[in-house]
């Protein structure tokens, strides 16, 4: 895979199962592959239901490459993929740590790792998130991105997650330029880290050239109800990827329909919406399509229905 | 489904998945949809893969029909599958029990399904198997068929299966005639049942105007190497299915190659040898189909190359 071009950053959302619950011939178990190219690339996992490893292949992807597996919450089609995953992997000959992590993760992953006869050569590190309350919480820093979680609403236990990039300062060149610094890198670099920099007797600061590029955030809610935790964690969200169980005004407790999740992402200010997680109910995509473009219409930010092995990339 | 027709009786084997360990975009986990149509309709499945649930679905199938499942042994590629059916069929408001066998099956059963929030409103019932020992041991007997089953060698508790239909006395109309008695159910019933009937003075014994008509035969090797008691439970089946892992001459431990599992087969004296289990490294159908065509000469049995969704119906 390609690194970050210069300054260009890059995040890839790929959807390897987009059903609720029973899978369709279209349609598999939730999973993302998700892939953050920065000065590093960095793939993870949001959820693996049933059959994902093999969706990996399908996508042409590398599972090998996962180092995080964020599950949502313990229910089979979210994370009944992880035996076959975990054990493929130990077949590749894996041997760095895996880090999973979900609510109950030490709980739940250390019970269903020890069914069978699995040979495990690396390590799987459960990572307890917590489930109550209405607070963010950072459970993995990097050096180029955070992932933070929230608990929804679920009736068990059940978190969103949140990929967020970290915001970069950067040097608003033309600013420089009049206050006599040129473009070198080396200048810049020095401006950055120590928040001043001389050059030929002028004395340039940070503050008076910079400005603060938001990195690219992204969240994903696992199966929940409308709640105001999930509108917190998705504020102004690059891009929000909702259950999305019904296109109908069904009510139902612990999923959302279409109405509900254009107006989580309507209070939540994001600029792009993925609904996914749909019941097999509906067969026919362009009548949910249309439904969708209806709704649609009244608001300014994208939505978009999922599909199995579809992409999207934000740069 | 249809019920058999008259005294036919029906055996269907549904190929779910056919690959040795790790998935290929042709070949999906281990698992047999198997089909008995006798008086009644009885539908079971063998081993139990990740994705089986929509191998099912993709062909067409019913999961609810099934009532046992037979699992070889505890290798992920093997069960994977239990706890994402086990969900959906809960979801899908089964009721009636569901019977797991497999050795160990209480030990490992019980705790997979301690794992997460499924919702069970039926039975999952552990039948363990033996798997020390060289007995054949009957599992399972029904008023059609019997289900037996014999420990393999793979490094861990492991064992084959063996569906057996009943064995059926069969009137010979032409004896019965010439001895007096007309083919007339209700006669014949009475016949079969008491073991004599009288006619017009004259009394008929079963022994005189019957033969036996043995009952179908199908064996599956699950994963094992060579053993005596492979062939022991194999012998005279009409349909024998064997992991083939390989298609070369490769001495692995726990496994067959195309020559073992054909030696096998010979030895035991069945009618039809299905390899399956196949390794990935066999990517070109072509090339393990002339291999197999080149030994086959050599044997007077059919050998064939398993594929997901092919069926082999013994009438």
């Amino acid at each position: 895979m390609k690194k970050g071009i210069g300054n260009m950053t890059r995040v890839e959302v790929l959807f390897l199962g987009t059903t609720a619950s029973i899978p369709t011939p279209k349609r598999n178990h939730p999973a993302i592959y998700f892939r953050y190219v920065g000065k590093h690339e960095y793939c993870m996992l949001f959820d693996c239901g049933e059959g994902t490893q093999r969706q990996i292949f399908l996508a042409k992807e590398n599972f090998m490459k996962l180092n995080e597996i964020f599950i949502t919450h313990w229910h089979a089609d979210h994370y009944a993929g992880l035996l076959g995953l975990i054990e493929t992997m130990s077949l590749e000959k894996r041997s760095s740590p895996l880090h999973v992590f979900a609510p109950e993760a030490t709980r739940f992953l250390n019970t269903l790792l020890s069914v069978g006869y699995g040979i495990r050569k690396f390590q799987v590190i459960a990572h307890d998130v917590p489930f109550k309350g209405k607070e963010v919480t950072k459970i993995l820093e990097k050096e180029e991105y955070e992932i933070f979680s929230i608990p929804v609403k679920h009736g068990i236990p059940a978190v969103a997650y949140c990929f967020k990039e970290k915001d970069r300062v950067k040097i608003d060149k033309a600013k420089a330029k009049a206050l006599g610094l040129p473009s070198q890198s080396v200048l810049y670099k020095k401006l950055k880290k120590e928040g001043r920099v001389e050059y030929k007797g002028r004395l340039v600061k940070l503050e008076d050239v910079s400005y603060i590029e938001a990195g690219k955030k992204v969240v994903y809610s696992g199966d929940t109800e409308a709640c105001d935790n999930l509108i917190k964690l998705a504020t102004n969200a690059d891009l929000l990827i909702l259950d999305c169980t019904y296109f109908e005004d069904v009510k139902e407790r612990n999923h959302l329909n279409v109405y509900e999740a254009i107006e989580i992402a309507s209070q939540a200010n994001v600029k792009k919406l993925v609904l996914t997680h749909i019941s097999r109910r509906y067969q026919d995509e362009r009548e949910i399509e249309r439904v969708v473009r209806e709704l649609a219409k009244n608001f300014d930010f994208d939505v978009i229905i999922a599909k199995d092995f579809m992409r999207i990339e934000l740069k």
